[in-house]
């Protein structure tokens, strides 16, 4: 019934070696048998089913690096249940953080991963090498008209990709299904002028019985890619979007409504496992989240560390795409792109209409700025 | 376009009253055009759609209270785009909480509540008056067999609600049909036997695609409740379970995933808002969450506020039953009855077994207690 087979997570414990030791012995009963110790059964419960402390060092006087494995059965090769297994019950506990995870292929084998990738990202798009071109439709407030108007001329400038603004879903100002179909072809007539393959992105985070009637819709009139925020609406649901067959869209995650697993330095997820490796076995192609510089207080190192993520080997789940934006600024790139390389995707919302009075100029901008620098 | 309705939120902000006051500024857009307020357009948008500061007051010298208002229409009438303008992108910036959220009839009536509420569960349960006694089947990694003894064992002992432990889903040990068959049997079983009421309650958890299999499954087989994770599965998939009257289930909200929006003093969502308002909401009739002193760290004061978050008035939203568990001992349970009163259910799970060796007794001496205090 057990294979032997395990996963690990490696924690950060806050407190000197001796504490950190005892809270992972409560995170092996808690995130498994959830029983107090003395009680578990002996033999396959207490041997393989608890969770088993592989190594702990020291990284201060006040913190600890933790390794903790699990039998894989634990997970039963469900999304939902290995997030529970790594950071369920605990997420309440003060002093943790998930900084890494490791899946054995005979669990990874459970997750298709992204459909595209960097690759069918950049194939799709038809951007063999420079970094990628992202911006976001909005305000809110706008009519369906406005918002086509805009994306069509973010595409004749130049921009690969062009989504809706997280925060439009189905508002009386710029209704779904008007608003995709329009959009849509907005940037569908901008590709016939400019020969570029830039895609429309709709936001799809929607009530759970409408979620998926948006996205079919989305593909139906011609849509080439969907965005959700995973925390809103489930990661899981991410997951199953990526999986569809019928769909077989590009997805970008969105990061409203996640932050507080990575706000704090002493409780939760690193932006490493979050928005990288979870991220990634979650089904997105693009991770949205806040650069550096903007106006969110991500630090440099935390974005270099979800780039990282992004690419991390974990078997056959393939690299995605970071999307660093928020706050985004024309003259942030070639900072940026020190820190990232080419394999990056620019998400430029609000700045683009910064740079001047024209749109499409300011995105032409943006292209040519990009593509003389790499 | 605008109805001029508008709902509002209390923020907990992090600075001085000058900087708080920028800071809700910044909300004010972030939430809602996500745009440089030098560009917000003129007219409906910069008038309506831009969340507006109602109030400011300092609570401290470094932190105020502020309550901003968004017009009902950027909601969308969506729990999910809800819960975006309430905390989307602003769970990502630090020295920010969601403290009470105030909701006009207008949006509320988007959103039908728990199905059963208070009254709803006391009526199926046939308890009146007492506190109601909950306890989870653990440890995973039994068979089927030996959690529907231990279901047969508490129901027959007088255990109210008898649900999985959090982290059975679909695993091997104890697949989820086989254990939730058996459990549903041994639970109608023992109720033949005693003429009580116990309901079984099975965690449905799971992979997007397989959720409401499971839960219909749970249905069919006589199961009277279902649990679910929010944090894990979605807010709104408890939502979508909750109003689905196929179903028609009492629901319980499990914290799991769920600690990092409130482990956080600086950033997240308050103990009542997002254990009692927005789980409410969300459509639970039971919220679990680790109780003042157990093997969490939750203050007395932040359960007692959960348990108002329960009850506060919210129109037709029912009041909903506080499940305090999570390293809870029989012993607990007299000052567990100061803090909550009668309308609260005592959730305990391992204390059970540690009481003594006989679990139907240990029941037995559990609900006795209870009975003999109220």
């Amino acid at each position: 019934m057990i294979s032997g087979e395990r996963f690990s997570v490696i924690y950060r414990l806050v407190g000197s070696e001796k504490e950190a030791i005892k809270k992972a012995l409560d995170i092996c009963l808690e995130q498994t048998v959830e029983f107090p110790e003395e009680l578990v059964p002996r033999g396959m419960i207490r041997d393989h089913v608890v969770g088993r402390i592989e190594s702990v060092t020291p990284i201060s006087q006040a913190s600890c690096r933790v390794t903790i494995s699990y039998a894989v059965e634990t997970a039963s090769g469900e999304l939902t249940q290995l997030l529970n297994v790594i950071f369920g019950n605990i997420s309440i506990k003060p002093g943790i953080v998930v900084e890494e995870i490791y899946l054995p292929e005979s669990l990874l084998k459970s997750f298709r991963g992204p459909r595209f990738g960097r690759q069918g990202l950049r194939k799709l798009l038809g951007v063999p090498h420079r970094p990628l071109l992202f911006t976001a439709l909005k305000p809110m407030g706008l009519s369906t008209a406005e918002l086509a108007k805009m994306a069509y001329e973010c595409a004749l400038g130049g921009i690969d990709i062009i989504k809706d603004d997280h925060g439009l879903t189905n508002q009386v100002f710029a209704p779904y299904e008007e608003r995709v179909r329009l959009c849509t072809q907005a940037v569908a007539k901008a590709n016939q002028e400019t020969g570029f393959k830039a895609i429309y992105v709709p936001n799809v985070t929607a009530p759970y019985n409408q979620l998926f009637q948006r996205a079919r819709f989305a593909k139906e009139v011609g849509a080439q890619g969907l965005m959700i925020s995973p925390a809103l609406a489930g990661l899981d649901t991410m997951r199953e979007l990526a999986d569809d067959d019928s769909l077989a869209l590009p997805i970008f995650s969105h990061p409203a409504f996640q932050g507080s697993y990575v706000t704090s330095a002493e409780n939760g997820i690193s932006h490493f496992a979050l928005f990288g490796q979870i991220t990634r076995l979650a089904g997105a192609d693009g991770v949205v989240y806040p650069n550096f510089g903007g106006r969110f207080s991500f630090s440099r190192e935390e974005c270099r560390r979800i780039a990282e993520g992004t690419e991390t080997p974990m078997g056959h789940i393939q690299p995605i795409f970071p999307c660093p934006g928020g706050g985004m600024s024309l003259e942030a790139i070639p900072d940026m792109l020190q820190v990232y390389g080419r394999d990056v995707t620019f998400l430029i919302g609000g700045g683009l209409f910064r740079h001047g009075p024209d749109l499409v100029e300011n995105c032409r901008y943006f292209r040519e700025m990009v593509e003389k620098m790499v």
